[in-house]
């Protein structure tokens, strides 16, 4: 499994409209060849900021690259530049892969 | 659901005594009341470090205080602060919620 993570340090006063940004966006990621699954994230307050995180888990690195190349990511970034005042700096992008998995009893 | 996240700058040449800490150690993890899964992620290289997670999901974020209160969570951190010479400065923990997922058809 490969996991892509981007990171946002949304300024303070500006998580509504950058959630409402996410939240009502076509994704168009449903259809597309190895995705698993995506979550947007809200996580730590800091000072000047709020850390949001997106979340999306691929097969394989080779199927998240496919798909970073491919209409549906035209797509679903269309129009992204024009939210950046939202955020402090670049968004931060990680690939991970998983070196050990550990499940709950029975799930 | 809860995500808490550890981040680890791990530096070169210290990747294998890393890894080997976190797969042979004993988690004690599968029987913690809403405890639901864990994932050990190794990220993106940098020029002095390799960036690893470890990365748990939660049924919320009261289940996993109630762990870090736990004597599991005493266990599998019993130990810890040997390892510190493999990565630089200290874990940086991050816990997110979860506002949008999206998961592929018939997934």
């Amino acid at each position: 499994m490969f996991i892509a993570m981007n990171r946002f340090k949304v300024k303070k006063g500006s998580e509504h409209d950058f959630e409402q940004v996410w939240l009502t966006r076509e994704t168009h990621l449903e259809d597309v060849p190895g995705f698993v699954e995506f979550q947007l994230l809200r996580g730590p307050e800091r000072d000047d900021y709020v850390l949001y995180a997106s979340h999306s888990l691929w097969r394989s690195e080779k199927d998240f690259e496919g798909w970073t190349r491919s209409e549906a990511f035209r797509k679903a970034h269309a129009g992204a530049g024009a939210n950046k005042p939202l955020y402090l700096g670049h968004p931060e992008f990680e690939g991970f892969t998983t070196l050990q998995g550990i499940s709950a009893e029975g799930a």
